[in-house]
Order: C-alpha cells, then structure tokens, then sequence
C-alpha cells in the first residue's frame, strides 16, 4: 500500500510517499512544493493543486493522510493556509475519491509515532528517520512533517488488514 | 461584458451573475450553491468547485469578483469559509484564468455601491435592487451579496472602456 502524507502550508507544502509492505515500510519520495510570494494567491493555489496532481499521478497512492489545521494567532496565515488546504483537500478528492482521503490532528500523529501525543517536534522527526531507516532526518521540516502524516496513517489505519498489504 | 459574482462561504456560497452593456446593467441570474453538514467537508469543497464549473460554463463570464476574506471571531468558521474561498479561486483561475479574476475588500463594495464605505447592509441591498431595476431585493443575502461583488467590479473597474462593453 502506498500512502501520500502531505502537511498543507500555501508558501511550501510538504509531501511524502512512503510503501508499507507486509514486512517494512519504506520510503518512496518525499519533498515540497514551493510557490513565490511575488505571485498571486490564485496562482499559488493552481500551482498547489497541479503539485497534488502530479504526485498522485506519479505515486498512485492508495490512500491520502493529511493533518488538519488548527487555530493560528496569525489571522492572515490561517487564511491562507486554510485556501491551500482546501485546494488540496479537493485535488485528493477529485483524483483519489473522498474514500482514499484521511485526517489526522497533530495530537494523533504525535501520539502515534512517539506514543506521546505531546511530544517535542524534535522526537516525531526522530522517529520518522528510526522507522524508515533513514540516514538522517529528512529536510525541510515541512517535508519530514509529511512523512510523519503518511506513517501516522500507515500505523494507526484499521483498514490495513493483511488483505490489503501487497 | 458579463461578470460573475460570488459571495463565499462552505455551507452557502451565494452567486450573482450581471450584464453590462452600453446603456444598461441587468440581472441574468443569481442564487446559491448548498453544500450540507452531513457531509464531508471534501465532498463539500468539491460541490462547491462543481458549481462555480457550471456557472462558468453555463455564463461564460468575461470578469470574475469577489469578496476579500477578513478576520471572524469564530476560528472554526473562518478556516472553513477559507478552505471554500480557495476552491473558489482555484475554480476560477483554471477556468478563467487569473487575470480575470477580481477581489474587492468589503469596504470597496459599500463605497462603489453607496458611497460610504461603512454603508449598513440593508443600505447596499437596497442599491442592489435598485441599480438592476429589480421588484424586490433579492434573496437570500449571499446572493445579494454575491450580486453586489459583480456590481462593484462593473462600477469601479478601470479595463471597462467602451470597446469592452458590448
């Protein structure tokens, strides 16, 4: 099975591919998608949704993990990145199904891959390098939060019966 | 030249679409897309993208307007209307393209329908119905709204020469 994590921003949006197979769960790609500030939103937003195309064309993943968004004190960042989410909310929905696509709290994907669901951001990318067998933990931190999304996903997701693992 | 408005929103998203000619401005249509709670908020972005693809298709609009989002007390809604405000954008921008899209602040709506940028809500309803000569003001308020974005563009924007209008 393979999963597509993302961790929605507007400026960069971080992804990662991972596989999980009956005996490992590796690592495909992971990375971001960057737009300028010098453009406008609605551009930024085309790039984000045309960036969410390519990796599901590219990848085919199974399923989609996203973490969800929560209060900012920043009221101009929450809106903008609320836009960007619900840009790429709707690319997964569109080209995956609504099915495909799962939400975790930031407070699930701690909990899931510390087994603390307050633990330092520090730890979680700790453990996304510990259990993909990385050599170091991946950078941006954008791109290791998304890893962390789609192995949240791979952990905690009952639907992963052993039918389901290829 | 005609211009479609919109006033978004996640649960109504209120639409309003003009016409303006040499000697007039008239209603060709205007109403709402309902997306309802029960459902997932993906599946409601993606009712949301749909529509604005159906009345873009259905009008062919030359300009788009719309409203500018601004700070809301409530985080849950603000982030919600977001998400939908990016759909919108996106829809927009794919179909359209980006230069034909407009964005109006609140203020700049009341000042070109009243002027007075502080207008009271039923005052620029009531301009709504007035400037398009219609029997009543229209209903509900997003499409009145949505009505009123369309009517600040065709009022205030510099591109309407005369060799535009049609």
């Amino acid at each position: 099975m393979i999963i597509l994590g993302i961790d929605p921003g507007y400026a960069i949006v971080g992804f990662g591919v991972i596989e999980k197979t009956k005996n490992q769960t590796r690592v495909l790609d992971y990375g971001v998608i960057e737009t300028h500030k010098s453009e406008k939103m609605a551009v930024r937003l085309n790039k984000i949704y045309e960036g969410i195309e390519f990796l599901i064309n590219k990848y085919k993943p199974d399923h989609f993990s996203i973490e969800e968004l929560f209060y900012h004190t920043n009221q101009k960042t929450v809106i903008n990145v609320a836009m960007a989410r619900g840009v790429i909310l709707l690319a997964a929905t569109r080209l995956m199904g609504v099915d495909k696509l799962y939400e975790y709290t930031p407070l699930q994907i701690k909990q899931a891959l510390t087994g603390n669901g307050r633990a330092e951001k520090q730890q979680v990318q700790y453990m996304v390098k510990a259990i993909l067998n990385l050599n170091k933990i991946p950078k941006p931190d954008d791109a290791a939060d998304a890893l962390a999304a789609a192995l949240c996903h791979s952990q905690t997701n009952l639907i992963l019966s052993n039918t389901d693992i290829k």
